[in-house]
């Protein structure tokens, strides 16, 4: 474990309140409640887990540990019987819970090496739930050092008296590197645009960074163009659902078009990433997530329009490589077009 | 007056549907409650209209309107009185209403015009309450020209199978162009970013277009770069609060991000403007009208976030004029370098 890295963090990112597993029990943080109400979704099924993650209680970094632990769920549901039917079972959660986010190449992959584990555990004859666990606990410990390491470099990157825009929620490396600037005395500023239609930046970011007590303010998703052109915004962070081995982020809807007001305005833009996705050549491998329309048309359940008037919601853009100052990994702020020298 | 226009104008934009006065009584239409409810502010003191000016009532083109309604209104109150009354109780309703909305400099203009025809009344010893209703008629009369004319050279400049990007709510020219464009054959689609925080183009334009039959979706303020790189933008048209003599858009914040966002694709960026505003020679001149934060963390009345989350709101941004590529003016579609030529 590593508790002193949970100390640093808000609520939110506190690893047991992302997902946690309690005896063939999944519970996940509820993120669309946050920050009106701290709850959990509490599931005894897959389809329970995969419906969560379809439905954003859950997102970033949560999606594929909540997966994780759903086919920990599943490994139980079958212990002690033959290997063939575990298996089976196994690999059925595994394709509804990969289905929920296309995407989330991230859940595709930790999923691929969670049957991996299972297929050893079965192979030496020990309980697969354990196994699932036990190596979901190893790679989370990795996980959150990783996220310091990058924290390090992002907070490196910032000036004293940085204002700092970002979009969305970009998790833990990002609000660890803001913790880490105030540490040094810093003295820093944070722009969250509010990311709609689901508020990540008002709801989850801006409560989570007051948090640190750092000072923070909501703007609209139509703003940041005009406090760059105001000078507030020194630097842009954000992090990726996905980088592509040529440089391209795929990241929450906006995060393109305040990339290029940043470009035009002379601001780097930074992007937290795990490292780009091997399966993830260049843009033309990437399939952008389109949404159920009528979610553009409310906010928290308000409709902002009527019903009569269409919408148009694509859940994710892409971000060319000569519009990225770095991409910040374990092994520091690369070049977006650097990229296949460490990960490839 | 113009009934031709009006019959291909939607509810919204129709003259006696922005505002309208009845026997010393205002009516303004509550575009705060559009598309939802179509209702109308009533008003009787000046007050009274100058707080549904400055509770955003009306937009656009409607302050105005509303503003002379209410000098006409205060004209009645002290109708009979020395002129030096007179005078006085008009010189209070101009200040008070002017003060609504400090970046509206037309509302300023026009009522700076109506005391002038309320002076020539006063000095003719004839009714000052029907000589602005009679002058304001004229305006009117003269505007609606004006904006088919503007209506016609943007409807000019739309192509068949055009993906037309606005923001806000452009009001008149901008839909009557639509609305020529279509009678013509051409097969179009509009996109509206819905506007925060007040939803000017979930509300106001997108049920305005759909009323035309055109096909219209909304998106997030975050999604128009997304669209223009693929390729479903070829022309982005907004209206202007304000330009300068030196052609600086002033307008709805987010029309700027979208200007940079449509040069970056090489989209040109249309302007519906009355022309420049002569005691505006550049940006410098311009001040920005921030509103209260709290707006900002709300919508329709639901809270977007935490009380004790700040938040920050400027209401307009200002597009340089490098990145216009017209203002559509009754002159035509004139470049922004050369707008001092015909309005100086």
């Amino acid at each position: 474990m590593t508790p002193e890295i949970d100390a640093l963090l808000p609520f939110l990112l506190r690893r047991d309140n992302v997902a946690r597993y309690e005896n063939g029990v999944v519970f996940i943080g509820d993120r669309r409640k946050y920050p009106f109400e701290k709850r959990f979704v509490r599931c005894e099924t897959v389809e329970c887990v995969a419906r969560a993650i379809e439905n954003m209680v859950t997102q970033g970094g949560g999606p594929w540990v909540a997966a994780a632990f759903a086919m920990a769920m599943a490994a139980r549901e079958v212990d002690g019987r033959p290997a063939n039917q575990v298996r089976a079972h196994l690999e059925q959660a595994r394709q509804r819970l990969v289905n929920t986010r296309p995407t989330n190449t991230a859940l595709a992959r930790r999923l691929a090496e969670a049957m991996k584990v299972a297929e050893q555990a079965l192979s030496q004859g020990e309980s697969v739930e354990t196994s699932l666990l036990n190596w979901l606990d190893k790679v989370r410990d990795q996980i959150y050092r990783d996220y310091f390491k990058r924290a390090r470099f992002g907070a490196d990157l910032i000036a004293d008296g940085d204002g700092i825009l970002t979009m969305c929620f970009a998790e833990t490396a990002f609000v660890l590197s803001l913790a880490l600037a105030k540490e040094e005395g810093k003295d820093i500023r944070v722009f969250t645009p509010e990311t709609r239609p689901y508020l990540q930046g008002a709801r989850l970011t801006a409560p989570s960074v007051h948090e640190l007590g750092i000072l923070v303010q909501i703007i609209g998703d139509n703003m940041p163009a005009h406090l760059m052109s105001l000078g507030k915004v020194q630097k842009y962070f954000t992090a990726a659902d996905l980088v592509t081995l040529d440089g391209h982020v795929v990241n929450k809807i906006g995060t393109f078009q305040l990339a290029i007001a940043a470009h035009f305005h002379g601001i780097p833009y930074f992007v937290f990433s795990w490292g780009p996705d091997r399966e993830s050549p260049d843009r033309a491998s990437i399939v952008i997530e389109e949404r159920n329309p009528a979610e553009m048309k409310q906010c928290r359940g308000t409709p902002t329009t009527i019903d009569a008037i269409d919408a148009y919601y694509p859940a994710f853009d892409i971000t060319p490589p000569h519009l990225v100052a770095g991409v910040i990994t374990e092994y520091g702020v690369l070049s977006p077009y650097d990229l296949k020298r460490y990960f490839a």
